[in-house]
Parts: structure tokens; sequence; C-alpha cells
């Protein structure tokens, strides 16, 4: 992932639809602006932020507040021992996935079980022991009824086996790099397989329910103490303030508050200060559903569609968007690998992501995965438009030169 | 430590002797108010600062600030390839030790090797191994001639042994609890040791040089490329932020890199937005020496001169404070250890650190790591003057008991 920090074209424009960064969102950034504008008149609370560290649990206030809000808005039994705050969702999963998986005391080796990838490439490479982390499930691929643009995948629930070498069971919701969203039942069944195996399970809700809240379908925030839950404060639109939130049963988020103190001494205050008032106030979830959710749904109709005009005569397919900053589109027969694509398109200024990285775990060999490419749709509008455009182009010659 | 974040004193005043927090400075707060504001007035600044990623080596524009500052204040060859940016000097040191010390693939073990103890609590269990990751050397006790009240530690090189198990050499200057500042000649000569050992040498300049710039005494700010300088936003006043910058030789930096994009997709970027302008217009340096540090001086002659007069009649000793932000005690041949000290203190609102933390790797018995604690003169003057008060009352009480 280090590459995305790197600019390699030389002279020409550089299409960035390959990274996670939110959209510019001007309702939202005036409201964060405004916010810390009432930090500074709010007397010695701006002090208080930069000048104090916020206990190894995270900031307290901004806890309270969390609490206080799932309670109300959801009925969860969440109190402040449920809760921890960490430098990000990445630091979550690379303490969380550590604690469940890898190489135990007494010898054992367990695993994270991924029902259903593609997956988070992030996943990929946090384990401390020399044992793979992961073992995923290959999807069902159903096809959209009714246009023959989309498919979506699936849970195979058949083929998902939880024995004692799973640790926990991990999903993204919605899915990156996909877009999928699994339903409330989907989930359902994943909490009682956890449940019964006696292991928990984590819902990666970095673009989810109840906030950021892109998601596009009807789906409940989910949680209970054998419940996971991970948020964060990025897709909001603050990804530099790296914050990332995690519902737990006490035990858990204690492991967290000791990781913390051990790697961080605290996790950052920024964040969590900045966006406390609109916790407080409710503010937050209604600027969830009716400035963020509104923005990506429309920006993402907009790029399907010209995905469509433009790609009409190329076997490319869109994963349906339920939800993220995502399209994962899939090229049916693709003469060259996703990866290889990926080198073309950079080398033209256009950064996407291979789909190959978004498999962890997944041991079988597997056409599809070198078939796929994931774009951000988060970017400027033109600079999307420009980069779609060589990417059809790019693809349509690969095509040409292969069975011509 | 993590007992630093919980309040278990019903009712009743606490004194916070213990924590690591930056005292509160006006000029500093009021500097850090004026960059905020600028920021907000700056065309997009501040929504650029919360609403990008900045690459896993840290914020561009602030790497490239502090490689110019570096070049021209001490001509330190310093590119953007040697400086990486973390979420805290903590972060820095998890990653840095674990990857000069623990078990090696080829099945060597290695060592941090700690020249002088004390040295810092947060050391100490940061190991993603099984093995110990340190070894430390007793110093030499030195009386400070001409005042009865002071003594110095000093790196004990007679007896320092750099062998094939050690990975790196590690010291803090100042050092965190005692307060010691390593003579540039010591420090040349633990340069030297290092490069003929072929291992870096890491120091830990959380509160030193060249900034915060917390020393009361000469010390020039060293590098080159066999050191690895660890730098951090927090003494400035800044903890909230979690800002860590460390310079060290490309190699090192590009496996920070790889650390942060794993672990953290990035680093926070608002602390090094915050501070930026302050390094690119010079005023950063300027503000420590003439700001922080005579600030933190005052501060500590005053509870020295305290601490003086309210025990006059007790064994109390004072590590010379050289800088940092702690006075260290020596209670000579107090007749209970430090820990028992600590707890009876914590019961009477009093947060102090026992000294025995404070010798990470120190193998061998030493009846001296338990007649010590940390004290922290940052705090409000009232509260450090009331919690020495007690201090003194139960320091007098157990010798009364002990030997009555």
């Amino acid at each position: 992932m280090t590459d995305l920090g790197k600019t390699v074209v030389k002279g020409g424009n550089i299409q960035m639809l390959g990274g996670g960064n939110p959209a510019s969102i001007p309702e939202v950034e005036l409201c964060l602006r405004e916010e810390m504008e009432r930090l500074l008149g709010d007397g010695g609370r701006f002090e208080t932020m930069i000048g104090h560290y916020d206990s190894p649990r995270g900031n307290q206030r901004f806890i309270e507040a969390l609490a206080s809000l799932f309670n109300e808005e959801f009925g969860w039994p969440v109190e402040i021992r449920n809760i921890a705050i960490t430098n990000g969702s990445q630091a979550s999963f690379g303490i969380l996935f550590n604690l469940f998986a890898g190489e135990f005391p007494d010898g054992s080796i367990k695993k994270i079980l991924l029902p259903m990838t593609p997956e988070y490439i992030g996943y990929g490479d946090v384990s401390l022991s020399d044992h793979p982390l992961f073992i995923a499930n290959r999807p069902v691929i159903e096809d959209h009824v009714g246009d023959k643009l989309f498919f979506k995948y699936r849970v195979d629930f058949e083929k998902l086996v939880v024995n004692e070498e799973i640790g926990a069971i991990c999903v993204s919701r919605p899915t990156n790099p996909t877009g999928n969203v699994i339903t409330d039942s989907e989930v359902h069944k994943l909490s009682e397989l956890a449940a019964e195996a006696g292991i928990p399970l984590i819902i990666d809700s970095a673009y989810g329910v109840p906030f950021p809240g892109i998601i596009f379908r009807d789906a409940e925030p989910i949680w209970n103490d054998n419940t996971i839950l991970c948020l964060s404060l990025s897709k909001l639109g603050l990804p530099g303030a790296r914050t990332g939130i995690v519902i737990a049963s006490e035990a858990i988020t204690q492991y967290l508050c000791s990781a913390n103190a051990i790697y961080n001494l605290a996790p950052g205050g920024f964040g969590p200060t900045l966006i406390n008032r609109l916790v407080e106030s409710r503010e937050l979830l209604p600027l969830c559903r009716q400035v963020i959710k509104p923005y990506y749904r429309q920006r993402s109709n907009e790029v399907v569609k010209y995905i469509r005009e433009i790609m009409s005569d190329l076997p490319v397919r869109i994963h349906l968007s339920e939800g993220a900053i995502f399209l994962w589109l899939w090229i049916e027969n693709l003469p060259i690998t996703g990866e290889t694509l990926y080198q073309k398109l950079k080398k033209r200024g256009v950064f996407v992501v291979a789909g190959h990285h978004f498999f962890p775990g997944l041991q079988e060999d597997w056409e599809h995965k070198h078939q796929c490419i994931r774009v951000s749709y988060a970017a400027d509008p033109a600079q999307i438009r420009e980069g779609i455009k060589i990417i059809a182009h790019e693809i349509r010659e690969t095509y040409h030169r292969a069975f011509s």
C-alpha cells in the first residue's frame, strides 16, 4: 500500500482511483470547520484537546457520548466499558486479529474466518506470527436479475466451516472493495454461527452503520456482546484524525486499552474532541443520512451510468453498488491479469487496485481473482471520468491485441 | 500504565505527580491556538488536514520543513528519505525495538542495550516475542560536589559490554525518569561503540534537543546516519496529537513507513500540519529556547527548593535536574519498598511512580531500585506543593514507624 504515497508518473495528469480517501463534501467540511471554531471559542477546550493525553481507553467524554447514542438510538446495552478508541480501524484490526488468531501459548494455531471474499486488502499484512491469519470462503456469484451490468456476491453458507481452528469470524459491511452489503439475516446467521462456536463476530463497519452510513440498501446496525463492531471517523471526512472505535465486551475493550497503553500510551484526542458535540447533540446520524449517504449514492449512480455508456461494448460487469466508496469491476475472460492491467494503467497515470489483493486467506486458485479491479468513485468527478475513459480504452486495446 | 487513567480516590483532592503530561504554558498554548486560527484562515488547509490520509511516511510538507531545518541549523545531511512520522514516540519504539531485538529468522536472539538505568518505563512492555528485549547496565552513582542534596548517575563505560547479542544501543536524553543528560562526549562514545559493533544508536530525545529542548545544561543535538534520533511533539505541548518523528538511515525509515502502512495506513496529520508553519518560519527553536526551557527550569528550581526546605530532616536526595519534567527522589535506606510507598501515597491521593519500574533489562538485584520514586513537576504548582508535603509526611512516618 505504500505505493499509493508515491507519485510515479512523470508529466501528465494522475487519476487517483486507487486510494480509500473519502470525498470532499462541502456540507461536511463546513460542519467540521464550525466544530473547530466552536472548540476554539469554548474556553479552554482546544487547549485540553491538544495539551492532554487521553486515557488508554480514549477520550472519556466522547466514549460517554457514544454509549448514550447507542443506548438511545438502538437500545444497545453499551456502557463505557464496552467502548475503546484506537488510532484508526487499521490499528483496531491489527490488535484484534492477533488476539484471536495466530499461534497460542498452548501451541494451537487459530485463524480468522472471512466468510466471503473479496475482502479488505488491509487485513492481509497484520500478522505478528509466521502463520497465515486468515481462511476465506469463496462466494456464490449471483446475477442481478433484470440488469446484465450487475452481479453480486453472496456468502456461501453451505461451504462455510466454523471448526475449532477458527478464532473469530470477520466481515466488512459494506465490503471494501466490492460495495456488497450482507443482509441483516446474513449477519444474524453469522452471529449465531459465531456464538455456537464460542467465538466473536467482528463487523468492520468503517463505511457502514450507524456512521458514516454509506449504505444504499436497508441495513440495521447490529451489536450484541458477542459482536465486535469496528467503526471509524475516517469516511465521515476525518481520515487525517486517525480515529477508530471498537464496541465489544469488556474483556476485549480492556485488551485494546492495554495495547493502546503499550504501543501508543493513548490514542489521539483530535478526532474524538472535534466530533464530540455532534454525537452529544444527536446531529451526527442525520448528517450521515441526509448528506453523506445521498452524496455517495449520487456519485455512485453517475459513475455507473458513465461506465454503462463508455464500456457498453466490453464484457465488463459491476458488483451491485450497495455501499462504500468503490466500484468493483469484473472483466470476464480478461486476457491479462488484473495486476498487468494495473501496471498498464499506472503507466498511463491511472491508479486502481488490482483485484487479486482482496482475497486474503483464499487458498484455492480462482481465475476470477485476476479478472477484477477496484475503482474509487470518491475523487474529483472530472478526474474519475478521465480515469474511467482510460480504463475503458486500455481494456478495449487488451481484447483487441488478444483476439485479433 | 493504565492505572494513570483511573480515578481511584473517593473524595478529597488528587495530586497527579505520576503522569508524563507536559505543563500548560500560556505562551505555548496561545501560539498553538494562533496556528490553528491561521490554518482555518488559509484557504482549504484545515480541510486538507482533516480530509486526507498522509502518505505512510507522514505529512510530506512537514517532513520537507524538518529536513530543511536540520540541514540549516545543524548541518545534518538529512533528506526526506531520512525522516518518518509515527503516531508518537511510544509507537516509534515499539517498531524499532522489535526490529533490532527479539528472535530472528535464523534463530539468533538479540537485545537492546540500555547503557544506563534507570531508563524509561515505557520501553518495558513493547516486546512482540517471548524473549526479554533489554539488557541494561547499572550506573555509577556520583555525588554532586558541593551540594549534598544532589546525586547523578553516570554511564559505567567500564562495565559496558557490546557483544554480538546486542542489536542496538538506546538511551533517553534527557533520561526519563531521572532528568539526567548524558554529555556530548558520552553520546559520541556510545556512537563509536555502536558503529564498531555495526549496530545503531537510538537516542530518545522526546524531551531533548533540538525540540522541545527541555535540557538545562549544554547538550548538542547529535545525528549521523548510524543514529536513530526519536523526537516527539508531545512535550512541546501537543500530547493529544500523538506525533513522533524518527530521523534515521533510509532503510530504517522505509521500514517505519511499511509498519505505518500495515498497522495505521498512515500516521495522523493533525500535529504535523498544526506545527508546520513554526518549523518553516524557524520560530520553533526560539520558542523552545526562550519559553519552554526557561519555564521548566524555573519550575524545577522551585520544586527542588521546596523539597530542600520541607525534607531537610529526611535522607532524601534528588538526581541533578538537568532536563525533562521529573524529579527523581532517592530515599536512602527507605524501610519499605518504593512500591509500598507508592501504594501508601495513592491512598492519600498522591500519584507518583515507584522507581523499580524504571530498570528494564537490569538483571541483577539492586536495593537502590526500591528506594526511588519519580515525581512530575509539570502539574499545577499548588497541587505539586500539596503532593510534596504529603510525600514528606509519609516518608517521615515510615522512618518513625521503622525506627521507634
